[in-house]
């Protein structure tokens, strides 16, 4: 199969697949999946199984529902098909999928059910599975993501693992970590479940802690309610808040450019990669939270989250052969600091800023997960400062100019114009932003880090570390001596005796540092380091979500290359034509 | 390339690629490996490379140090060729070696480092890997594994991963996690580090902490020295112990019977499985702690270990079709738990006792990372009593008969006559032990186990945790309540309620439902089952030494099925022929 090039642009009136319900402080998500809207052809998406369509409708009712509907305390997830709740996802699409496709598509659903816990421990917004019918596989895991899963007991409805014995492959999207790491279920009763294709129902899915409980059809309805009534009571939103809405993405894509609002892509076939640029607020900030309100979308924060996001998901997407990523930020420093001033004022208090920080930190847990080599370029004209020097840290390496380019030369490597159409600057902004673009300006001045209270602990990685103790994790004396430095301007000498950047090229061997690390990069084999780099990101604690990405999705990984199960002969190929994959019985 | 039937058996007498030096409480592992030496046919081990055979030795070496070498108090590892330290896996080997060959490889070479690990921080023998040459991938593996590396300053010689860059693989055996988790090595330094193939050496190394020292030739020796002295001071190891002799194990191969003089072993082809009964102490426990010492490995708890360790290699490495390994006990609960005594007695003043039980840890955690299915019969004649039982808990799933089978039945499913001639039992021993071998006997009782300290953390996992403590990763309350029922006799019923068994059937079911488990788990993927046992298996927290096995291994697993690096143009197989292996450029 050819891949199609993959938006994940959608919004409830077009969804296929899901219904959105709301009754008070209550939602619902109704999964009633199109069994002719796969995302491409070859298969039916039966028994509301999913794909990757699927999901990204299920990823935008997530999120619409924290920033559109403060209202909402508690979410009920539920099938829409008689006795079905979800069949996990589609066999045959899996089947016919290459291994890019599968990986890529599976860490997606991993992420977006990551979302699911990350709204339900920070949001006020407590996800239950109302299991109303076969909740099977990734239909399983999705309900594993939920705080609470209760379980329709009519006689024959389970929840069940099958993909060892039906389909060789794991039960992969978090479903072997939730059950034994987040549910607790013993290890030898987990075995039985994942082995057992038909799963575990009634009061025995109880005593094993599958699901929280069960209740009969005729109490079901009246059961999900009340624990959706209870979860809504605890929740922490406000009361009377209004949502904000999030509006299609102003995207153009122009040749080998995607340029948003406040993030631009230049897309370098020739020699592999992406030039990602995220721009700093061109506006003051905002003077009252009313007014982060009224702004809603556009305020600089979450426009730029959102924009960042989208972009990170369809390079993954859509881009496989672009395998180093350079990211740069363009803009005024002391701007974004101020709206990191807000950010941190209003983080705990205000609904909608509290919902802004957690997506900034999903979208860098996004990158931390990327299977792409990850450059950060820190110029002269850049503002990596505060939640932008995350972008920095999540990186695989950091470069930063020590000192100015020669006149002459171009500030930036081989970047082209401006294509996206960005809202001008301010008449009143300082001439410091943006610089690089405008060539002329006599006030040009050397790049400058900041580390603020955003660099300890604001944005934790999936392990629960700051990017900072995680590059430290040798040192943890060093990031208590960083604490020091927070606020200063640190130029590219200091940031490289302080560990905050690898090399500080001065103009004499900028370019040509640069250039012969991404040309090194490009010639590596993108296996190892996708590999390489799943290992080094993550020194420290494991938690269960780094497992989920770690030993759980290695592992699958592997499964997915392995004949037994993805060869053509095997069983995730075999399946459903009644042939039985014999499989080679030595044990690795 | 077909596969050699692999022994473990050796001593330094037989050694081919080390020498074992002694000078006072300092000995030193000297590498010089013999370039026609290798396990098998195909490649030539130049540069101090290893492959399998090499390994075995270096195991070897380090279990005779901690058993035969009580005086020893420090350990230099070192090269014996001249400006060289080791160069790693042997590249040529890893390129012929099917993949089953390579991850156990992988697997036994990263138990190996553990284990000097484990005689570091447990056995007052600190490793000191004296970096006298080049140091490469595995060979700068070795040195990680050490508590302090001195690296030799000579203008060339550097340490290096050149894993990613050369052969499209990773340092997979701990390279990338000790770097960044043990060693505190900044992540992006660890990038930069594990994409130059040509290293880091002198001053450079130590600044990113990829060594502990340089000294120059000249003051090298000198140095090691006295860093080995230093070690050798702070070490916890008695003044004037002698050890005891590992003597050659007593193992005779019958047809599909292996069998020791505590363990035996039954090969089932024709179902795929391997019938493992680990036998309880056949004497009384000695009288004193000079008796042990005396016995040395005929002392009941080390000949055990020590068998059924070699008996996990040797099952691991040549029969990979047997894809599920039965354990059963026979003998005494009684003579079990009395030796128990002895050893949580004289474990921490010991030497040799505190060994022993470090051995059965080890043990116990090859088990845990055993890529077979682990199924644990608990049956009338057993001693699955408190050290015993961590081999049932170690087990994916126990299985325990209520009661005593029919009179006319064997009490074992397709156990075959004993075949291997152990010790008879002495004289007046009750007549309880091995019973389910002497029919006739009246006085049958039904299987019981005990819990006793050793299931509370005298044999962590390598995730830290105690197996009960993993097996109730959900429901610590219940691992206190546990401790309530040490020491006491429970019974099939009981075990059930208390979460310690899976299933209790009893006679009238017991023979059907396990050999309805044991053919189901033949059916299933072994692959599958691999993947699935190595995420079940480990609930709760990851250590270092987990993150080894999960994240790197199963990263790299996924590696070396990748035609990037395996395939017939994949780097690792056109390393050194000169030519350059194309990439498929697509990130994954």
């Amino acid at each position: 199969m050819s891949q199609p090039e993959v938006s994940f642009d959608t919004e409830p009136g077009r969804y296929r697949h899901l219904r959105l319900e709301f009754d008070g402080e209550i939602a619902r998500i109704v999964l009633r999946v199109d069994e002719s809207g796969g995302l491409v052809p070859g298969y039916e998406l039966k028994l509301n199984s999913y794909d990757l369509g699927v999901d990204i409708e299920l990823y935008d009712a997530v999120q619409r529902l924290r920033f559109e509907h403060p209202e909402v305390r508690a979410v009920v997830v539920t099938g829409g098909l008689e006795k079905v709740f979800c069949a996990g996802a589609n066999i045959r699409m899996l089947a016919q999928s290459e291994h890019s496709w599968k990986v890529n598509f599976c860490k997606f659903t991993n992420e977006t059910r990551n979302g699911i816990e990350d709204a339900t421990a920070h949001s006020g917004q407590t996800y239950l599975a109302a299991v109303n019918g076969t909740a099977a596989g990734g239909g399983y895991e999705l309900a594993l993501a939920c705080d609470q899963i209760i379980l329709i007991d009519d006689g024959s409805s389970a929840v069940s693992l099958p993909e060892v014995p039906l389909l060789a492959v794991l039960p992969g999207t978090g479903g072997l970590t939730r059950v034994v790491d987040k549910r607790g279920v013993r290890k030898d009763l987990a075995d039985v479940f994942a082995t057992r294709s038909e799963g575990v129902r009634g009061r025995t899915a109880v005593e094993w802690r599958l699901v929280d409980e069960t209740a009969p059809r005729s109490r079901f309805a009246e059961t999900v309610r009340q624990r959706a009534a209870e979860a809504a009571a605890r929740s922490t939103r406000p009361a009377g808040a209004e949502g904000i809405a999030l509006p299609p993405l102003r995207r153009s894509q122009t040749g080998d450019t995607i340029a948003y609002s406040t993030v631009r892509a230049e897309l370098d076939r020739a020699n592999g990669l992406v030039e990602i640029t995220v721009h700093g607020p061109r506006h003051d900030v905002p003077e009252s939270l009313e007014r982060i309100h009224e702004l809603g979308a556009d305020f600089w924060p979450l426009a730029m989250t959102r924009e960042l996001d989208d972009l990170i998901l369809r390079l993954r997407t859509n881009e496989l052969e672009l395998g180093t990523w350079v990211l740069r930020t363009e803009g005024d420093v002391d701007r974004v600091l101020a709206f990191e001033r807000v950010l941190a004022e209003h983080g705990r208090a205000d609904w909608l800023v509290n919902e802004i920080r957690h997506y900034f930190k999903r979208t860098l847990k996004r990158l931390d997960v990327t299977s792409r080599s990850l450059i950060a370029l820190i110029e002269p004209g850049g503002c990596f400062a505060g939640p932008l020097l995350e972008l920095a840290l999540a990186c695989d390496r950091q470069y930063m100019l020590d000192g100015l380019l020669q006149e002459d030369e171009p500030a930036r490597i081989a970047l082209t114009a401006n294509i996206g159409e960005p809202e001008p600057e301010e008449k009143d902004e300082p001439k410091r932003g943006g610089i690089a673009l405008a060539p002329g300006d006599g006030e040009r001045e050397p790049a400058r880090i900041v580390l603020t209270a955003s660099n300890f602990g604001s944005f934790p990685m999936g392990n629960g570390l700051s990017r900072l103790a995680s590059r430290f994790h040798g040192d943890p004396d060093h990031v208590a001596k960083l604490h020091l430095e927070a606020g200063r301007r640190i130029d590219a000498a200091e940031a490289l005796e302080l560990g905050l950047v690898t090399f500080a090229p001065d103009d004499l061997d900028w370019e040509d540092e640069v250039r012969i690390a991404l040309e090194e990069r490009a010639s590596l084999s993108p296996d190892a380091l996708t590999a390489m780099e799943a290992n080094l990101r993550f020194a420290g604690p494991e938690t269960m979500e780094t497992k989920i990405f770690a030993r759980l999705t290695a592992w699958q990984n592997w499964i997915f290359n392995r004949p037994n199960a993805a060869g053509p002969e095997g069983a995730l190929r075999l399946y459903g034509t009644g042939r039985r994959a014999t499989f080679d019985r030595r044990r690795v």
